[in-house]
């Protein structure tokens, strides 16, 4: 590897005038900055982070913890902090939860071994444990206090209860999110809110989680409960996947016998037939502005918006009906 | 953050002896190991990973290079491979190429300055990039001295075109994986090694590329290209979806009128309806045996296998028609 001496040789400088050239600290001539360069882009050198980071007593890393890999919204929304840190010239440490509490402690702990300088957290309920580091939540908010990303849960419970409510609905069913996640109870008062002004009634069943290995159980449960639904408003988009398919193998047609709007818009809905209706939530953007924040956080140690909050948007697809033609 | 002379100090002992208890070096007492343990214990004292790294000049990161995340078999994938380095001790740092050779020699210099110990990478044609570094490759293997972990493709592809052969096809096409691919040529011999046995004539189809953004236009061009095939073997599930979408959209049935296999078994295949016959790769399986193999590279310095090749499976699902009747 090309150390720092080498650098300067080449340069013709000092071993200082090169560092003050690359952390640009301190004054440096013009032309001498161009020779440091050229050198450096001769050489192919680049500091080492390692001991850039022991010295500066931070790395850059960004710790990024994430629940269930398995849904595709989640790996979308890395790809954005993986963009969003590598444009800031962080890089990504990856701890994936998988709903484990314990396995979110230990990751906070080897984040903290790397001396990691923020971390950006999509996981539920691991607030008092990031309280010690600089932190950003996407999806989801636990106290005003918080540095956090999410999209408007709220609009999007309404907007998802509307296209139902338009569409000829006989038997409504909310498949509540899991009660643990925090955006549930927001989704479902923006349903509740619609279906009220629209003098319709509804069943609510209790989705238990988000895993994705419990869907089709899940499905199967659903219809026991509620062997009549015909309208309904899921949790999020694999588990109306799910409830889609056991209508389809229960003998449903869809949608003229079975509809469903799911939520999440996961680049799978639109490419299986009949299409998912959904309420689309900006995966990508979410996790890209939550990684600039924290760097913003990082570095200008002051941001003007602690809270950002992305708008989401209604996709219709072929798994509900047409609109109501009085409409 | 608690110091090694903290622990030195509350344990009774010097220096010296706290860090031969902990990197299991030189004698130490029995006694003075619990000493520190307990020390250790009360003092939540970890030992900070950039320090040992800048000493030993390795870190225990390991870097993933992964291509496009939206497809679900690579998120999986990179779980394996996340349970697999953690197992041993290590943690990821992340890199999503994304299809793009600079920006994959980009990720391979962030992890040298991050003092990486090896690179996992399921990213085609870095091999000549990683050469300098330990490495192993998932799914592909460019060379014969490489170490790599990857699944049964010529298998694979008999086991696809034996499960249509079977299935009273009229018209076949195989759709060809991308040239850059190398199991594309392999599961492609396959393919046509039982086809030939069955003396059944077939199409080809060239996929130009895997990224998910093309998959819904690919199967756009398939159907020009094959406006009568009746029975597919696609490259993989997410363009099988694709293309079994369009056939649908087309006023074909499924799998009367055109039937399909696809190849990874993604986690989604298998809840859509009509579900995807596929063959299985194990994904995340492919991804632990390669964090396990480099790990075993990096501590023992000697592999009794440098390759490891995973099996793979037929899954049948309604995608396809019933076996022919003599059989």
């Amino acid at each position: 590897m090309t150390t720092i001496k080498e650098v300067a040789k080449l340069a013709g400088v000092s071993v200082a005038t090169v560092s003050r050239a690359l952390n640009n600290s301190g004054y440096v001539s013009e032309a001498t900055r161009i020779k440091v360069e050229a050198a450096v882009k001769e050489l192919n050198f680049y500091p080492n982070e390692v001991a850039r980071s022991l010295y500066q007593k931070k790395s850059k890393l960004i710790g990024l913890l994430l629940p269930d890999i398995a849904n595709p919204f989640f790996p979308l929304m890395a790809k954005g902090v993986e963009d969003g840190v590598n444009q800031r010239g962080y890089s990504l440490l990856l701890g994936n939860v998988e709903d484990d509490e314990e396995k979110g402690k230990e990751y906070l702990k080897i984040f903290a071994q790397n001396n990691i300088a923020g971390v950006i957290s999509a996981v539920k309920g691991d607030g008092k444990d990031l309280r010690n580091m600089p932190f950003v939540m996407l999806d989801r908010v636990e106290s005003n206090r918080d540095f956090a990303v999410h999209s408007d849960d709220y609009t999007g419970g309404m907007l998802a209860a509307e296209a139902i409510a338009k569409r000829n609905p006989k038997e409504i069913v909310i498949m509540v999110g899991p009660k643990e996640v925090p955006s549930s109870a927001i989704r479902l008062a923006g349903n509740e809110k619609v279906l009220k002004e629209y003098q319709l009634a509804y069943g609510l069943f209790q989705t238990p989680s988000f895993k994705f290995e419990l869907a089709e159980q899940t499905a199967e449960q659903f219809f026991e409960a509620f062997p009549l639904a015909d309208s309904v408003i899921a949790s999020n988009d694999v588990y109306a996947l799910a409830v889609m398919k056991e209508a389809i193998k229960r003998g449903r047609r869809i949608p003229e016998e079975f509809q469903i709007i799911g939520y999440d818009d996961m680049p799978f809905s639109r490419m299986m037939y009949p299409g998912l209706s959904t309420i689309a939530q900006p995966a990508y953007e979410i996790g890209f502005k939550g990684a600039l924040l924290l760097c913003d956080i990082l570095e200008k140690g002051f941001v003007a918006n602690s809270r950002i909050q992305l708008p989401v948007t209604l996709k219709i697809r072929e798994s509900v009906r047409e609109k109501d033609e009085d409409e």
